[in-house]
C-alpha cells in the first residue's frame, strides 16, 4: 500500500496568505475550534499518533518536502488516512503553525474520545485521573501522556480545565490525547458522581497529617494486604498554583501524601501525577 | 527585626526606561549574565527561596506596591538580606520581566551552589541526578525541583545542558535551584569520573531488553535484598527528544526500564525523572 501511495506526489500549496492557510492557523484559538468542529495537530509525534490511532477523524494533512524526506513513512500513513494530503512550502507550514516541524494535520473533534461509556471497558481494578482547574496546557498534556504510559483507563477533565484540543496540550501529550478516553465533565461534582457510580475511589494528594503516606501504601500493598491503591481508584489533580481546594479535598475518599525529604515545599502537578500513576501501575497487577 | 524594617518604605523607582531597568531586563540573556556575574530571579516563590536560603548572594530586590500588600513578609525578608530593596511601579516591574508578578531579585552567581565538594556531605546511600544534553529550561527546572523534593544530594549538569541560571529554569524549579548543589561538569566523561570516584553507580533509563524492570527492583529491594537502588546511585537524564545516546548508555553501570502498560512510546524526561527519584527515595531508608 505504501508503495502505491508514495509514487504519487501530492499537490503543493505555496501561498502563505491563502484563506485555507489562515483557517488552519486560526485553529490555535478556542472559538475557531468550536465554530469549525476542527482541531490542529502539530509535529511528527502527535500527527503520527493521530494517523495511527484515529485515522477516520483526519480532515487534511500538510507536509513540507523536507518533512516528507525526513519522515518517509508519514506520507503513506497520511494517504492511508485521507485523500487530502497536501505538500506545502516551508512558508505555508510556518504560516499555519510556528511549532510543527513541517508536519501538520487538521482533525475533527471526534479524534478525541469523549464518550462516558468509553471508560466502561476498563479492566478491574482500574486507574483514572481527574483533572480539576488545570490551567497550564503543558502540564495537562504531560499528565495525559503519563496517564497513557501508566495504563490509566481514562482522564476526566472537569469544566475550568484548559481545553484538551489546545494545540499545546496535544503537543505536550506527544499524541497520547488520541490513545485513551478524555472525558469532559460539566463540573467537579459530576466527575465525583461518575466515579462513585462505577465504584472508583477518589484519591487526593495532600500534605495534611490525616493523609496516608504513599510509600507506606506501596509497601503494604506489596506485602499482599489490600489498600486504596489495590482497588479501582482515580487520582484527583488540581490547579498547579493552588493545589486542591478545601471542597475538592473533602470530596475525596482518601488523602495520600507523597513523602518529601528535601527542602522543596511541593512538586509540580505533572511530577506528582507521574509518581502517583506509577504507584498505581506498580500495584495494579499484584 | 521585621517590625523595624517594615516601618521604613523603600524608595520608589518609576522610570521604565532607566539604565538600571534595562540592565536587569538584559539578565534573561546568557551573555549579560556572564559579563555581570549576576542573575535574575522572578516571582514570589523563587525570590522567597533565594531570600531564605541564599541571602548573602542577593544584590537587589524589586517589589511593586501591590506585591508588598499581597506578600507582606517579602519586604521584611528582602530587607533582612540586603539594604538594596526598591519599590517599583508596575511599569518598571513589567519592563524588567514579563513574568514576575511584581517580585524580582538580582543575585550573584554564587546563589547557586556549584562546588564539587558540596556533594561530599551526602549521606550514604545517596541519590544524584546527572543531566546531559537537556535543552528545555522548563524540564530542567522541574527535574531540579523534583530532585530537591525527593532528597537527592546534588544535580550534575553536563556541558550542553541549558544554563541553570536561565530565568525559566529558576522559575520552573520553584526556587529549588537555591536548595541543593547544582554542579557544572565540563563534559559527560567528567561527570562519570566524578561519580565513579565517589562510588556512585550511574543508572540510565532504557527500553532495551537487558534493562532491569524498575518495578521488580522496587519489589526486590522492599523484600530486603540489595539492588542497584539500595546503594548510592545517580540517574542519568538525557536529551528530551532523543533520549540517551549509545555512548551515554554504554557508560552506565546499569540500565533500568520504567514499565509502561499503555500506548505511549515514552515518558516526558521530567516525568521519568520523577518516577526514578521517587523510587530512590522510597528505598533510601530501607
Amino acid at each position: 500500500m505504501s508503495q502505491h501511495f508514495s509514487s504519487e506526489r501530492p499537490t503543493a500549496l505555496s501561498n502563505p496568505h491563502a484563506d485555507r492557510v489562515k483557517k488552519v492557523a486560526r485553529l490555535v484559538g478556542r472559538s475557531a475550534r468550536s465554530r469549525s468542529g476542527h482541531m490542529i495537530v502539530e509535529g511528527p509525534q502527535a500527527v503520527r499518533e493521530l494517523l495511527l490511532h484515529r485515522p477516520a477523524s483526519v480532515v487534511d494533512v500538510y507536509l513540507t518536502g523536507a518533512a516528507i524526506t525526513a519522515h518517509p513513512e508519514m506520507l503513506s500513513l497520511a494517504q492511508a488516512a485521507t485523500r487530502w494530503v497536501h505538500e506545502v512550502t516551508d512558508e505555508v507550514a510556518a504560516a499555519m503553525s510556528g511549532d510543527a516541524q513541517g508536519i501538520l494535520a487538521v482533525a475533527r473533534h471526534e479524534a478525541i474520545i469523549e464518550a462516558e461509556d468509553a471508560a466502561d471497558d476498563a479492566p478491574s481494578p482500574s486507574t483514572f485521573v481527574c483533572v480539576t482547574q488545570g490551567r497550564d496546557p503543558g502540564n495537562l498534556g504531560t499528565i495525559i501522556r503519563t496517564a497513557d504510559a501508566m495504563g490509566a483507563s481514562a482522564v476526566l477533565l472537569c469544566a475550568g480545565t484548559v481545553d484538551v484540543r489546545n494545540p499545546k496540550v496535544v503537543r505536550s501529550s506527544a499524541g497520547s490525547v488520541f490513545h485513551l478516553p478524555l472525558i469532559p465533565m460539566p463540573s467537579f461534582e459530576a466527575a465525583v458522581d461518575f466515579l462513585r457510580s462505577r465504584g472508583v475511589r477518589l484519591l487526593g494528594t495532600s500534605g495534611s497529617v490525616e493523609a496516608e503516606d504513599l510509600s507506606e501504601l506501596i509497601a503494604t500493598s506489596l506485602r499482599g494486604a489490600p489498600t486504596v491503591l489495590t482497588g479501582s481508584h482515580a487520582w484527583l489533580m488540581g490547579n498547579e498554583a493552588k493545589g486542591l481546594s478545601e471542597e475538592e479535598l473533602a470530596a475525596c475518599d482518601s488523602l495520600v501524601t507523597i513523602p518529601m525529604t528535601g527542602h522543596a515545599e511541593s512538586l509540580n502537578v505533572a511530577s506528582a501525577a507521574s509518581i502517583c500513576l506509577y504507584a498505581s501501575q506498580l500495584l495494579r497487577g499484584r
